[in-house]
């Protein structure tokens, strides 16, 4: 069967050939059906006093004949309180945010308070759209992992009450809650334990350096090698976007020409395991140290050392600070670091290769 | 400084020592504030015309001063349009899910909408309230990895207009689009290729069996090993959560006793990861498949052989379908399949160590 417009029109007792936008029952639908004003409709969705049993019924069977549901959104705004907090990503699709993401949902249930989330996919603008979508929607809180560093456009939801922690990157122009992994010692002691290995020629490949956790563990790579009078050369640095096939190409340049680097340190998980790859093609063993630690990591031969950030305690401590704020009990924003932690497993206890 | 109830009450522009749940401003206090009508300002906020300039400023002052911000959702409501979805998964930390959810955000972001996930964490009660705290935020359209096998409950929902794709896993005891991976001929398929190689005695090892994707990974298993001609020992089999230490005690259960297993299927990848470590302690190769294929399995020593479902493919495949539902150019539900794919590295073409 096809229609004038041309579209099949197949009868179905769950769809409809239309669009479904703003299909859903409304109280004046309900009211309508029943033959009773929406006041009436009202007091019985709300169970209010002052309808008799029969209209009472009369309405709760065009309730049932409609699918009506009472919308919690439009209750919720009566009461002010919505229940809900918003998780901004960088990337769903990360393992690094699994166990952060799993942590901060775990909170927000224990509050009562379901998680909307959402991710920025690393680009400023969409994490200013999702942002100010999430408090449009009333969300109480934000757990926000940044993509951009200027964060003035939340002041006025600031203001306004809706609670705020920035997790993993700090904020950008304004005083808010920050839980960081002390990114800056992690990757200087990653380099360190390289060097007490015997490396002096030790590349650094990264994430762009406008990422604040990118730009930490160069500052924490430069302060390690400068700690041991190590002059570094140019070609031992490369920053840009994790995606394989730069990461590849970095690591090959660094490891030809006359004076190759013996050991690389890592600047995330991504890039780590693009690094391994380009190791395992190698015919010299290599040493390599990885920020982030990775599934399996132990069973490779040489299993990877790793500076381990500890992910779940990110997203819990985050989370937990948001319903402080919101129980009154935080007086003011803090910065906290939590420690990272040194795994050695072979691959950066390799001596220098010449 | 502390108040009297022992709580530190430092002042803060930003913050205040009481509750924050229902600080936000309304139109109400922007009427007060500007010493005008609340139809006035839903006027000026609605760019409705009928408002002198100098009105119009008082008004934006107060907006400004308060830092109100209009209210989508109740704007959206008027409209009955909410340009959202949810995504409702098993667990946020399982990598599996990670391009699963990546793709149905990039589906829901080409039209438009704005994702809202959360977990069920396998649980059938926490799915359906999920589920129905979604609906009556009223998400246009659901995409559920469901934890439950009866969804009933979505009846209502699903008459009221809400368009819903279940992926992953079937809908239960309701006729509702479904996309799959074709979990039984993967199976089928990857134990076969172990029986090719000369294994008789082959192990699974896989999730709770209520959950489809292990019941129909089991019966693949079945099918591969009665087209065989092998009869099956209750010992080869084990079925149960995918926490490690019961993985564990099932997989050397199967490698211990007189008549040990040879190879082992795992059934899905939270098992072969812990399986992969058990068999790194054995002192004799085991072959080993695994269903789902993981990070770095190409560089163990040997490379893990997997059956590789395409899970952004199925993220993708249920957001579209969604969307399609949506327009009303989806005429009754289906049931698609999508295939897997068998890669072959070295751990499934071991041969029987005895």
């Amino acid at each position: 069967m096809t229609d004038r417009t041309g579209r099949r029109n197949v009868p179905d007792t769950h769809r409809r050939s239309e669009s479904r936008y703003g299909n859903r029952p409304t109280m004046k639908d309900v009211a309508a059906r029943a033959g009773v004003g929406l006041k009436t409709v009202s007091r019985v969705v709300n169970g209010e006093p002052g309808v008799t049993p029969e209209t009472e019924r009369r309405v709760q069977e065009a309730i049932d004949a409609l699918g009506f549901r009472r919308n919690d959104s439009a209750r919720v705004l009566r009461k002010g309180r919505t229940a809900s907090i918003g998780l901004v990503l960088e990337d769903l699709a990360d393992p690094f945010y699994g166990p952060l993401s799993r942590a901060v949902e775990e909170v927000a249930r224990a509050h009562g308070a379901l998680l909307i989330n959402g991710s920025s996919a690393e680009d400023p603008e969409r994490e200013q759209e999702l942002v100010l979508a999430l408090c449009a929607r009333r969300v109480d809180g934000l757990v926000v992992i940044p993509a951009g560093d200027d964060h003035r456009y939340l002041e006025p939801e600031l203001k306004a009450g809706v609670a705020t922690v920035f997790v993993d990157r700090p904020a950008g122009q304004i005083d808010a809650d920050v839980v960081l992994s002390d990114n800056y010692g992690g990757a200087r002691d990653g380099v360190a334990h390289l060097i007490a290995h015997g490396h002096r020629r030790i590349g650094f490949i990264g994430d762009m350096p406008r990422i604040h956790t990118a730009a930490e563990r160069l500052r924490g790579y430069r302060a390690a090698m400068e700690d041991a009078g190590i002059a570094v050369a140019d070609a031992w640095m490369s920053l840009g976007v994790t995606d394989p096939e730069r990461v590849r190409r970095a690591a090959r340049e660094m490891l030809s020409g006359p004076d190759p680097v013996t050991a690389i340190f890592t600047g995330n998980n991504r890039v780590t395991v693009t690094v391994i790859r380009v190791l395992a093609e190698q015919t010299r063993p290599v040493a390599l140290v990885g920020f982030d630690d990775i599934e399996l990591a132990d069973l490779l031969q040489p299993g990877v050392t790793v500076v381990a950030q500890d992910s779940a305690a990110l997203g819990r401590t985050a989370a937990e600070r948001l319903f402080r704020q919101l129980d009154g009990t935080l007086p003011r924003p803090e910065r906290i670091e939590l420690p990272t932690r040194l795994v050695t497993r072979g691959s950066g206890e390799l001596p220098p290769a010449d």
